[in-house]
């Protein structure tokens, strides 16, 4: 399951690239037609960031899960819908930001998706805790960290999709904040003993467990 | 093979994005027209869900293999270009559903594709089954449930073409079922001692069972 | 390396997909539409094994290897270039058959790919062999027989490229057979004692393997 | 985060097949409207033999890595964007190569995402030696031929960036030199004992060393 959901989460992330479109050059000007695009990089990148940010969340589940079950499974289906979805609303921006009257719409269809994307992923680690899906040795307390972290993520991303109906643009901006800031360096339970740094470090996993040192 | 195949599934069920079209926003109604695009999300989310239910049956047969042999590897590239070929018969669901004349074709064609994709994966487990390709210590009890799993998903998708010459809407409506209620929670024969849950319940794979605990 | 490849191996066959174009149903009659776009079904399923018989070559090639160096790396990411090239003259013959004049140049085109992608395979083998690459309990034997296996696809897409200049259709399917029934059953040098049957029969690798049993 | 990085990787070299355009034949003549289209494939090839590079040079980070962090981990991210960016760039160059006037600007675009893409592989390289994040039984002088080899690519990469502002096809070809000769063949440092040959040579990883011999 697990290789399977890294692959859908690397493919939703490289595809972001195919809806980037190639301006023409008015009478030999590329640079300037090059720049004129900036929505599209804009949405690129915001949804580039949600997608990682999202996926290094799931890999941190993941990596503590104990056992999984048929809910479990399906949840996680869900996620990765919404996550394979994501490069269609970032159309929506790409297309519509700059634009007069369908900018707010766009922003907030966008932030929607986000707002499920993020719902979702929350929803599963909940059920993971609630149904003991992971790791005994896991304490309360890192559990509590662990669904404080995912939660301020939702919070942010609901907070923004009503910036969006006033402030389309400062919205976007505010979705690629959430991603980098708040859901990226979510922490990982797996620091066993001290020799790991605090927030956010951990091993590349199994590789360097094997190595003598 | 398993890595292969993972990936021909991760990427099938992601690419189906790409076949999602932006509208054309008139007069600055995104949301209308946002809507108005129903029938493609329905498509969409159809052939993910099947996909996904594939890739889970596959998975559990894999997981049972002792060892393949030559003939085993044709039926499984047999099984992966259908797969991969999904996205192609989903596009018609997505442009004809709603429309006059075409739906019911639209509908057949695709419901055909589902009838043979199942097909063929009901027939690489009979097949790894009747070549002694599973596992030694699977018993005859659990490769019987296994085969009976797959069975319903056949013979709901057999159906279901049929009830789309005469309803073809209710039968998308009915092929998302049996993918996400029939063959999504298929049984794994993973079941070591009495310390897994029931039907569907499985470690992670190979990393759970390093782990202490 | 194998991993990286895979997934090349994974997206090239899986991309062919998005090169079907959807017919337009005039008077409402798709069916016939559907069916007269049998080209590009036939060019599909000719590269979509294609990929798969390279791919499977290349399995058995990774798995004999004991290390690499940097022009066997080289010669992997040629190799890799060939296949994930092959979707572009596959979009030739779907264009190209059954057209009046282009239809000879398209199979030409397409079979020289074939020839390039098969000839750096045997290249890559033989590279490995030479080199001193592969594993060294591999007897001289087992060697012989793997490259003897290549020969025949290099041979039959060559002659089938010269077929083609006069009967181009019957090209087309000559591909398709040198790619499931010459080259997809490649031996396996992985035979360890006598338990495995014959001709391409092999465990599913390192899992089975740990397996008790 | 190497599955998933290794995915980014292998998607996104195989991505650039889709912007591959057939042209049409004029007059039946196929061959000249193929070779017409040689801008298009000389892009493709550079690349190709470019992310091909970066990603062998990720693989040998990746390797020598210990633990990461979470600098580590959005550097990271920030690589694996300008990796799935660079089919946009390419689209220039296969569009505008062999244009009058935007020939120029379409190589300065190309060839700045270059030298973004190799900066940050070589600070990810340098904040990883810099947070004491590599294997410890690393030495120093492995380090420093490690370090080394990065840096020519950069240079190379600014070099004939500048060359395109006045001869922006030979700065094409110069890339593709970079790519396969300068980063390709980057030396790995996983050599133990004298049982390894010298540059580049390297076992396939984890399997090979769970062999006996």
């Amino acid at each position: 399951m697990e290789a399977f959901s890294d692959g859908v989460f690397a493919i939703a992330i490289t595809l972001l690239v195919l809806d980037l479109v190639v301006p023409v050059a008015t009478k030999g000007n590329l640079f300037t037609a090059f720049f004129a695009e900036w929505p599209q990089y804009l949405a690129y990148v915001v949804s580039f960031a949600t997608i990682g940010a999202v996926w290094l969340a799931h890999s941190a589940i993941t990596e503590n899960l104990e056992h999984t079950d048929s809910t479990f499974l399906r949840l996680n289906l869900l996620l990765l819908l919404f996550t394979s979805f994501l490069p269609f609303p970032t159309r929506f921006l790409a297309e519509y930001i700059d634009s007069d009257e369908s900018e707010r719409a766009a922003v907030i269809i966008y932030g929607i998706s986000l707002l499920l994307l993020t719902g979702v992923l929350s929803l599963l680690w909940r059920y993971a805790v609630g149904a003991k899906l992971v790791r005994e040795d896991l304490g309360d307390e890192e559990l509590e960290v662990f669904t404080q972290r995912l939660s301020p993520g939702l919070g942010g991303y609901f907070a923004l999709t009503l910036v969006g109906i006033f402030f389309p643009i400062v919205a976007v901006f505010g979705f690629l904040v959430v991603s980098v800031f708040v859901i990226l360096p979510i922490p990982f339970g797996r620091r066993r003993g001290g020799d790991r740094d605090g927030e956010g470090g951990r091993a590349t996993g199994p590789r360097s467990r094997r190595r003598p040192g």
